[in-house]
């Protein structure tokens, strides 16, 4: 198998200054076109340290990824590096990206200064990829079987996320043109509503039987729940996917209305796809997620069709005046309770007019009172069918609280949406 | 200076699955008790693979510090390896782990089961820092100058962030007791309202005049703003604070009202400073940002305190019906203008009744109308005072912009609130 080793440059990194997304993302890619990640290295702007790095990387693999130490200020530091490890003895102007610096900074109304033309300066010995979002090119070196015991290529990538993470399509046509790849083929199915945990105990005798040559992963993250990801090694994509839909027909079968998309899909992107162009509308009205819901509906483009607006009521008297909502009922039922969480998302839907409505009321933090502990959240979901209130209870801190709390409640609300449309 | 590596162990980093954020952290941390990071790797489950890079680690550095795997089910890899490495023949219980793992799993309602147990079995030649968080114990090896050519420590820590992060003071703590440190002292002031490369401009003459023994960091970030760090190196502690204090000062003096806290704080974290005890309120309206204030604002333990409510209005209907806009200034002025802004602040201040209100109208994607471009927001503060609008331009895609939106929108709201103490 094919393998590769992502290597970021940059002090920044070693300061804790910033969290290194961008080797996340690459692996990924690479993974998905069947390479291997043998493993990924940190190092700072230091020209030996460089050079020992990626010699000993490119001996023990066929692909090196390197992002970062490209900037304008200190692009000499791994472009001499680069320059000495491809024993190219000078730097060439590569007119096809030197073209992108100037539009790039007359766009923005800025002179070409000569520390913006260097950067279209690349080691005689390298291939550049145009790099049409930012002004540092990619650069490709190809090395000969002699020089590391094996063909070898490094792809240097610019460090901004942005930048690199442009570049990583043409990265990835230059590698299957180069390299015979085993195939892979992977299909996603998004589930909600279970801890790992017990899923994998839920789903033990499914993924037994499964055939040697496919592969099930667990991706789990607390916003849009498990991710499982089935991967065939080998084979013809068509029937790939042909006997991946069979195994996850099955796994649905199993999981019923846990299973909330077959794509790569979020639970407030699976909403929107439910209401675009069916003429219904949204609500929200929250208390202890203070405004994270209604966030995250509208990070999905498009929200402003079907979502209407929301009433982030955190004070009882804005859940009274605003909401409707009865001050006995908070007083006798508890603010965190079935009986506020219907009455919210009542009082929201008919005051947007909208044709669901969600609403949470909870204990985030450490602390409760009399009716319910520190982690309860009720949720509330009013639609055409009437309303219908949940209870859920977290034990993380306060800002994992309001993530989990969001998520179950647009859960509800993807249950309830999902429940009309069949009946 | 005493030099560190941080490696990370598990398959789960090299496919992409997650992204690493314990090393980011533990080297922030290692930083600032003077020790310098020499490099961070990432390798898979395998043992030759693990004592290999360990082993490369050791030599070059004083202190490696490795997190994950360890979980119950892949315990053996990376324990065996540690073990082997340390020339450990067998595995001894460690009692005070133990205990531990029984609380922690009877507290769930869970059986202790043989792999479980497991968890505090450790190799010989290793002293254990209990892990009060988690079931897999802190292990930390020590090996004499003769192995590595110096003396040097391998600290094992698990790989979930909760339990690494909830460790990282004892290692520290272990550090300091057995290196001797160079000290060092920092300290943060936050500026917002300005981009990096002006800001550096701006006060290139003051970073001029800085002696030799002081650096300055950039550390930016899109929802606070620019953090600057400046660290002494040497000395002692309270001569460089009054040291650091006294260029501060003069910082302040050049930025104004574009610094809004000495120490790490965030824009939201400020604000609640400012309000709580006051006995003034803060509520919001937002379009564009769709919640992400509110989000934001109730991140603050204790926000309930002075934060009231808000109205995510997103429909231009629940801008009129619920915030009182009319209809006739959005169809005249444009839904993204000052007039639109400065009636949905006054709108939501007078509904919940708050001091200081915050509102948001803008464009988030890519495209506006004939009064306002693509990545403009109108934000309106309302105050006792009066209603003041400032308008911004940001060019990133939507969820970067809502992000920039919020953040420009809690500086300006926070601006009010300081003139108005000072009033």
């Amino acid at each position: 198998m094919t393998t590769a080793s992502i290597c970021t440059i940059g002090d920044e990194i070693l300061i804790g200054q910033i969290v290194d997304t961008n080797s996340s993302y690459i692996s990924r890619e690479l993974n998905a076109i069947g390479i291997r990640i043998s493993g990924m290295v940190s190092i700072g702007d230091n020209h030996d340290r460089i050079i020992n790095t990626l010699r000993n990387e490119l001996k023990n693999n066929d692909i090196v990824i390197t992002t970062g130490g490209l900037g304008p200020t200190k692009d000499d530091i791994t472009k001499a590096a680069l320059a000495e490890l491809s024993g190219s003895s000078r730097y060439v102007v590569h007119e096809g990206q030197k073209e992108v610096v100037y539009r790039i900074l007359h766009s923005r109304g800025l002179e070409v200064l000569d520390i913006n033309e260097q950067q279209a300066l690349v080691p005689e010995k390298c291939e550049v990829i145009v790099n049409k979002l930012g002004t540092a090119p990619v650069m490709v070196f190809r090395f000969e079987d002699e020089e590391f015991g094996h063909p070898a290529t490094l792809y240097s990538l610019p460090g901004v996320p942005f930048e690199a993470l442009g570049a990583v399509p043409d990265v990835l046509a230059d590698i299957k043109s180069h390299y015979k790849l085993s195939s892979i083929t992977h299909r996603n199915i998004m589930v909600y509503g279970m801890a790992e945990s017990a899923l994998s105990k839920l789903i033990e005798p499914w993924e037994d039987a499964l055939p040697s040559d496919m592969h099930l992963a667990y991706l789990p993250n607390q916003l849009t729940g498990i991710r499982l990801r089935l991967s065939v090694y080998g084979g013809e994509e068509k029937d790939n996917i042909s006997r991946i839909e069979d195994r996850f027909a099955e796994l649905k079968s199993i999981l019923g209305d846990m299973v909330y998309s077959d794509a790569d899909d979020t639970l407030q992107g699976t909403i929107g796809r439910l209401l675009k162009g069916s003429g219904k509308t949204l609500s929200a009205a929250e208390s202890c997620t203070g405004g994270e819901i209604a966030h995250l509906i509208t990070t999905v483009p498009g929200a402003s069709e079907y979502f209407l607006g929301s009433v982030t009521s955190y004070a009882p008297s804005v859940k009274n005046r605003v909401l409707g909502v009865s001050m006995e009922t908070i007083e006798t039922c508890g603010i965190v309770s079935s009986e506020v969480a219907a009455a919210m998302a009542e009082g929201v839907r008919k005051l947007t007019g909208s044709t669901y409505a969600v609403a949470t009321t909870g204990w985030a933090d450490a602390y409760g009172d009399e009716h319910e502990p520190a982690g309860t959240v009720w949720v509330g979901i009013a639609g055409p069918g009437g309303t219908k209130t949940s209870k859920f209870n977290y034990r993380n801190d306060r800002n994992r609280n309001i993530e989990r709390f969001s998520a179950s409640a647009l859960n509800e609300l993807r249950k309830m949406i999902v429940s009309d449309l069949k009946a």
